[in-house]
């Protein structure tokens, strides 16, 4: 079954709005097996909605509009869909009533404007806006559906996932689309690809294995999509078994998980406490750590020693080994980690140093040279890498690379 | 004058890619006064291409295509434009040696697939690419301009700029549009708005005004379009110096300045040193301070005392402090003030503390108080402000309001 999703609105043409919600639409489609074929971006222009509609139905069952419910004048997407379905707008109690508690939350007087967006045409069924004030609205037309719903992004998502997807689900006979997400970290796609080329190779072929690479990790996403839902999960989780023994040591986590969520996790199961001490990154590790709600029960600080003397005189690092080694050393970020479990009194620290660019770069640290350790007061490990020309990627591999490494430090931890 | 975005990749069909590209072009389009009518996202389909190209052209003067121009087999736009324009391919030297010499500096062997990207229609201006691969083709069809880029952002983006904005003012009678952003921080749109209420109500109505609002900022977009660019010029000028006036002390900087490059700017004409001591931050406003490059010139560190040992024990809060008035209190963020000018031995320094969220909070201290503290030997000032119940939010609004907090002090150093 296909769908068109029809995004209304003068800001998107200017660029002044980015639009998001396509992409997010396409993958809920996508989910329950609806082939969206075309994202269109159009203005608040009556003839302009009109021949996209009917372009849009000649292609697609499904239509979804975006955007024009709101109060003010330029939004007549209620007022062209209602001649367009040869609708008169009717009073709906319901949606009055949810603006209405909207405005009186918001200590404001309820306006004409905002009582007009309670009239709705008399031929839909109603969506009603659980997050804002303009309902959307639910068409047929002989087998095709369409969908007008608000622009603002949260007021749509609860649109689709509330009322949208359920009523596709239940009025077509949809395939049946399984994803599995596999997240990796630390490791390129070029070695994922050769460890995987076995299953790659003897798989089954409804099973579909995709790359999808970001900033130090690579998500893998194994798809099946047919109709006997049970065969379905057998295969897909055969699939994914074949996978997670094939790369197992560089697999942080499985669907929505996060890399620093999960190794809050560990730290909180082994009771330990972690800080860092941080010279190229300047906290942005300890940012990434601190993102995680609920870190304050392992994560006791950071010393974001960007200048040598801090390093000195909080770290302890000694004036002998920035000299002899420099800054950017094995030897330095060693002794940032013994100051930091000192000082910071934690049971593990990460300690970074290195060049983030674009300039202070030489012909034997160039710009991406950095070395990342992690260590208690038993066991340090510390490494040198290259990364990039470009500051911003450095500080988030530098990032990545670390909490992999701290991942491994407290996996090995477990080992006898 | 019209144009049409054409955006081709199965990839933003599934919702696995974003569409930026179809924003920044029509961004672009907007500056030299071409209107972008649609934006459409299609598969990467002979037929599909075909029609959309038809349909495209019935509606604009111009059509930008990106996407579909790799190595592999799915990306098919450059036979589809060959057949549709009655061209031959023919092998470019150019664009050749610009592959060969890609393939060099990876150490990679030049493959068939590769080489055949240097074969282009023999009918269409050929845009080198200059960062990568797959040149770009720019055809005419009577008055009308079609335009083919790859899909890669920064490919496609040196192509617009170097090549096809160049080539539509050349050959098209655009008109003039001059645009100024005035950056504000530390204040919202309501405040911005009454103050603007007199220029809103005097100015020449050739002078259009945006509010665009972005996490504690709200960037100021002035806009004229016309024909005569000298006219223009003074009008525009005309209008930004009354809103400068209007709203002077809310400003860090024009067009694309940063915040926090505006302030590196300002303690190196100072010659001041900057650290931070942050609890409910984590480390981020360090973090967004070494974003800058050079950053090291002026920022000395920061001491991350997510736990109250590490305040007491390295910034030297007082155990009563921490009893009497809690973390977050303007008690506790003047201590970490004074701690860290002694151990970061700066001559300025930021110091936040609050509940970030979203649990943690307090009848008294709800989730989204802090405390943010800006202050050197001779001054101090601590603010508590009431943020937001979402961590990240809070987080990111806290490293927004430090940095205006020290911009102003800052500035109130120059007076006497």
């Amino acid at each position: 079954m296909k769908a068109t999703i029809l995004c209304i609105g003068d800001e998107l043409l200017i660029g002044q709005t980015l639009n998001t919600n396509a992409q997010w639409i396409s993958q809920k489609m996508n989910e329950i097996g609806v082939d969206v074929i075309h994202h269109i971006s159009l203005s608040d222009d009556k003839n302009d909605i009109v021949q996209s509609l009917d372009t849009a139905l000649s292609t697609s069952t499904v239509v979804l509009l975006t955007g024009g419910l709101g109060p003010t004048s330029d939004d007549i997407t209620k007022d062209v869909l209602a001649e367009y379905f040869n609708a008169q707008l009717v009073y709906n109690e319901d949606a009055f009533q949810n603006i209405d508690s909207i405005y009186k939350l918001r200590n404001r007087e309820i306006t004409a404007e905002a009582k007009e967006m309670a009239y709705v045409p008399d031929n839909c069924i109603v969506i009603q806006n659980t997050l804002g004030t303009a309902p959307g609205m639910l068409f047929r037309k002989g087998d095709k559906v369409i969908v007008s719903m608000p622009g603002v992004p949260y007021e749509m998502k609860a649109m689709i996932t509330d009322a949208v997807m359920p009523y596709l689900r239940q009025h077509f006979q949809l395939p049946v689309i399984l994803h599995r997400s596999i997240l990796t970290a630390g490791v390129g796609e070029t070695v994922l690809a050769e460890r995987l080329r076995d299953f790659e190779a003897t798989k089954d072929e409804r099973v579909k294995l995709a790359y999808l690479p970001n900033v130090g990790k690579v998500r893998l996403r194994l798809t099946v999509k047919g109709n006997d839902r049970n065969q379905l999960e057998k295969l897909i989780s055969e699939a994914e078994t074949v996978v997670v023994n094939a790369i197992e040591e560089f697999i942080y986590g499985f669907e929505e998980d996060r890399l620093e969520q999960k190794i809050g996790d560990m730290l909180l199961d082994k009771k330990w406490t972690l800080g860092t001490a941080e010279s190229c990154t300047g906290g942005y590790i300890a940012h990434l750590i601190t993102s995680v709600s609920g870190s304050s029960n392992y994560f006791m600080g950071s010393i974001v020693s960007y200048s040598n003397e801090v390093k000195k005189e909080i770290l302890g690092v000694k004036e002998e080994t920035l000299i002899q080694y420099g800054a950017v050393s094995e030897q330095t970020v060693q002794e940032m980690i013994t100051g930091a479990l000192d000082v910071l009194r934690t049971d593990v620290v990460i300690a970074v140093s290195g060049v983030a660019g674009p300039s202070g770069g030489t012909a034997e640290k160039p710009v991406g040279t950095v070395c990342i350790g992690v260590g208690s007061k038993e066991k340090t490990i510390v490494k040198r890498l290259s990364f990039t020309n470009n500051r911003e990627r450095n500080i988030q591999l530098t990032g990545v690379v670390s909490l992999v490494m701290l991942r491994k430090f407290l996996l090995n931890q477990l080992k006898p």
